[in-house]
């Protein structure tokens, strides 16, 4: 698929997770900042949703008419003895009520890696799958999908033992076979770029199933496993062709831009690293 | 598969990558050094091997009666245009010609990233499955088999964009139909540890493609993407459970010891390394 024969992406899709700008505004500078800026979507990570409170923000979020893209995060669900499952459970039962409370289109689930001490990454999987298998029915009456984010295999250790697209189906499939809406995957071009059955993944997974699309640009050389991602158009990303591939697959909901860089983008006014996003939203997605 | 039922691995199978002790040894005394800890393998990297000359070290390698496990490295077929891409494939016969003097066992090959400037993964990919396929026949000729290693995905835009076993894979079943010992791959276990389909991919490989077994270990945290490996039992990876599917598909080669780390082993005395690496090769492999 040539990528320059498409058109740009609409700018009203853009969205903008609070990762990005985490050091320098609460969940409020955002939101305003959003309005102030023109862009219609953000994500919340937890820990700025419970600064402000679930419904003051979900009233705030409202009135400035903006559209809750997804919550960051559920998950975590690996641990080493049952109380810890059961509170990772907890945990992601209080996400969901956090996620209904602010109308957020998915909760991310960022599913968890290694217990300390282990070694066994099959056994991790299997807690991962029965974590959500027990928080899926709270999803669906509350109205919040479920959208496993498979994490680039860097973060197999420590942050998620999902690391493809493919494995994210699998556990669909799996736990939600009717496919009613419920559990679905969020694809985040950052995570999933160099997978070399990505475009089978997209089309597998259809407009049911991708439930985000996260952007942002793989640096060469990336100096930091976690916190040095890059901007859109600063990297080898090519995010125009996955952009094609899940619209293809019927996706028509927001980009996220989820941007966590310590040394660049954490330390500029946010004001800039909104605008920039915008401009670098239209050339190079 | 349980991994504790496992019999200890044969000691006589321990081989020394040369990365491991690069930055204090050169190849004379790495050879040297194998001979005297009773470590029987050795896969010396090519810029060791030019100090010392092929031939020279032929001899040495021999007269100390060592198995010489893989020469490292070919590949890095993509480039910017044909004049690069053929400058490539004419190293890699050079290459082979070096492999076949020392009577290496394989080829590794790094098959390499993208382009400078592109953001083309996939036309990378071709440039790699052409590159191996015009080095193929003077590989056969030679009696050196090339050795596709995936390499972790994080290295996917700047060494290799062959990133799984499977995608490895594909590659040999479709330049090497006939499966007849010229082509395989390099089960690295940390490049393929967080893979969930690696059991099937092994099995898949068989003997007949299984061409080298590297190890080291996956460290939490991992500080640098390049050169943070970690010494066998230092870190994640469950290697007795790797080995044992290596060993069901047929594998009865070296077990090659692999590390890059800038921060601790490179500054130890290899002496110290080599004992470690035997003493941890007991108990953690």
């Amino acid at each position: 698929m040539a990528t320059t024969n498409q058109r740009p992406p609409d700018r009203d899709l853009l969205s903008l997770n609070t990762a990005t700008v985490r050091e320098r505004w609460n969940l409020k500078e955002m939101i305003a900042g959003c309005a102030r800026h023109g862009i219609r979507g953000i994500s919340p990570w937890r820990d700025k949703l419970a600064e402000l409170g679930a419904k003051e923000a979900a009233k705030m979020i409202r009135d400035h008419g903006l559209t809750v893209t997804g919550l960051c995060r559920g998950g975590m669900f690996p641990a080493a003895d049952r109380q810890g499952r059961k509170r990772a459970i907890e945990d992601n039962l209080r996400a969901i009520d956090d996620a209904a409370t602010i109308e957020a289109r998915c909760l991310v689930l960022v599913v968890g890696g290694l217990p300390p001490g282990s070694k066994d990454i099959a056994g991790a999987r299997e807690m991962v799958r029965d974590g959500i298998g027990e928080a899926l029915d709270h999803a669906r009456s509350s109205g919040v999908p479920l959208a496993i984010e498979p994490l680039h295999p860097m973060y197999a250790a420590d942050r998620a033992c999902v690391n493809t697209l493919a494995q994210a189906l699998d556990l669909c499939d799996e736990l939600d076979s009717g496919g009613g809406g419920a559990l679905g995957v969020a694809v985040d071009v950052y995570h999933v770029w160099w997978d070399p059955e990505l475009a089978r993944g997209i089309e597998r997974a259809g407009e049911k199933r991708i439930l985000a699309f996260h952007i942002c640009d793989w640096l060469v050389p990336t100096t930091d496993l976690l916190l040095d991602r890059g901007m859109m158009g600063d990297g080898v990303i090519d995010i125009p062709r996955v952009r094609a591939w899940v619209e293809q697959a019927g996706y028509r909901g927001f980009h996220e831009v989820e941007i966590l860089s310590a040394k660049n983008w954490w330390k500029r006014d946010p004001d800039e690293v909104l605008s920039t996003m915008k401009e670098r939203h239209e050339r190079f997605c």
